[in-house]
């Protein structure tokens, strides 16, 4: 799994927000990737060409950058190049979950990665009112769990993309299987750009083994939440806060192998 | 105060600058709120309206995002949401200048946060040549404090917000009641953000009590004093720097309580 | 050197890309210089008045900052400041090589500063296909050592500029004198921005010294590694990761001094 990734260094084009940009590439470079930020539409199918996996993620989206993410997104998936999409708060502005629809509608995304809320917005393509968060109505919990794994599994059939949808319980889907991955921690949600940053990291993934996305997603999701637990662990038994926990997030992922994967990570298949 | 913030969660919109935006983010998180950075005109309406509270920085200005800034602002007047602005840099280029006088005239902002430098090339609205920090000359001091107290009310008065003057001495007027706070520490102006993190708090404390907002901007910058002092305090001891003490910063921050806010502030209102 | 540069404080002009922008102020305090990050075609001459310095770095070029790039640089011609050139990623779209070559057709530059394989596409000016990062063919090594060298101060004096070609082995060549630096560690290329990180201290060692670039240019290379020593060493001997490398990275420039920059650099000049 991540060694795999540290052998052949998939070069992610990620077109994201500026507000986390710096996270998630020094995330994909934990992992074992090499991260290239380009948006311009006179270069991005160029980029393209020279990498391996893109991540569209919308955070701060503008009206420049929308033709940018069509053009590589198009060029990828010619090129094969597994594609990560976030629709970051859709349903929190029409501008939003308008340009998500767009987007599904003109690129094929291997991946569509999101929580709760932006995954049921980008579901229903309406324009409802939340932020970045997930709502508190929203969250997958043990009580409605089998109700969410169907709901994922059809989404994800309907859309013919693996549909990673995470929070404190994770579910990947690709229609057929579904993962339930309880790794991770309440922690993640304290800081700006853990989903962002697990973004580059499925990406990475993903880009060195593009034949097993389901797989690949799953792994990565895990992994992720095991880094997170490891940090909090790390956060809390040092008697600091959330900027020292993201610290560690990304120093537990330059640190993690397969072997702690394999031992930590907590998947059932349905 | 934090506590409130806390059990509240409310949302701050910002449209501020690139440099130090995910600092911004986790600087809300850490005291409670939640961020949401959004500056595209096609949805920043949208957004005021989920929101509780708006922060207008400029300081990487451009084109693109002044009219962003005005709606928002607008948007956020009209739902009686707080706005917070800060004129980065007013005084270093004309550009600069003429737009924080725009925003000023077309938006009714709650609160002013700056360096005394940008604080008064604001109420002179002309273009003099700073940086982005405070000149020496400006600078509030224990020699010219009851001079700065005066023409602090006098400004906060005749612009009608309340202005956070923020520095060595911080002094927080509403035209009527000053405040001077001594919290804080040379550190902070050691990295950059420290004033855009600043501005992030006090959203988050005015929007979870926007009746009080002299009282909530005085406990803000109190609040973002002390955990200045506790950060350097941690810094030094392990013999770190600024990289070190940046962290550190939003740690305090993120472990902050309401108890050490009123046991370690050090406010005089005049 | 670096008291020079904390004596005077110079205050350093960027135009650079939002991945690393944050590091980039932050190392430029370190240092003990002054950032200020302006991108508007509105606003860069201006700016350039007050600076000292100023920095071009294309890390994520788009059509609205080029313009802007050429104004400052100009600008900053004309004031006679030095300007570092950074030419992230030319050879990765022709968009990339052809800014490149527009902006070294219309502004001197005092330095060129980027890895082996930018600094080659540049030279050749062709569209070649590498990413961020340098080729595994284009590094320099004991043993192709004499030869780059050789090519580096060709390049350079048909440029006119200092080049500093870092990697492995660092190069800093006037067309008449190169300095081999074998300072820094590899762990330097597992964070995103060293290289962002030290065009920022060059501008801030030039515009303290503009009399004597290559010298100046050839401790912040050294100094820069020295960090990179400095902070590897402490986070392997924590047992940390590439985000506290990150962390101690400028936090070892916020201690530095010259005593340490003298005993330290390994600096050998042909």
């Amino acid at each position: 799994m991540i060694n795999q990734i540290r052998e052949k260094k998939p070069l992610i084009h990620c077109i994201t927000n500026y507000v986390t940009v710096n996270d998630v590439a020094n995330m994909i470079l934990a992992v074992g990737g090499s991260p290239i930020m380009a948006d311009s539409v006179r270069e991005v199918e160029d980029i393209s060409r020279i990498c391996n996996g893109l991540v569209i993620n919308i955070g701060t989206l503008n009206e420049r950058t929308i033709e940018s993410m069509i053009l590589a997104g198009k060029a990828a998936n010619q090129l094969g190049h597994p594609v990560i999409f976030d629709p970051v708060g859709t349903g929190a502005s029409r501008f939003r979950t308008e340009t998500a629809k767009k987007i599904l509608n003109e690129i094929s995304c291997q991946v569509i990665r999101g929580n709760a809320s932006e995954i049921k917005s980008l579901a229903k393509g309406i324009h409802t009112t939340n932020g970045v968060d997930a709502c508190e109505a929203d969250r997958v919990t043990s009580g409605n769990l089998s109700q969410m794994v169907s709901w994922v599994e059809s989404f994800s059939k309907s859309v013919g993309a693996v549909i990673a949808m995470t929070g404190e319980i994770d579910l990947v889907s690709d229609g057929k299987r579904t993962a339930i991955i309880r790794n991770g921690n309440s922690w993640m949600s304290r800081i700006t750009g853990t989903g962002c940053m697990l973004d580059g990291v499925i990406a990475a993934f993903a880009a060195a083994n593009p034949s097993r996305i389901w797989d690949t997603v799953v792994d990565a999701v895990a992994a992720a939440g095991i880094c997170g637990e490891r940090a909090c662990q790390k956060a809390v038994s040092e008697g600091r806060g959330t900027a020292s926990f993201r610290m560690h997030l990304i120093d537990e992922m330059s640190l993690l192998s397969d072997y702690v994967i394999e031992k930590e990570k907590k998947i059932e298949v349905q």
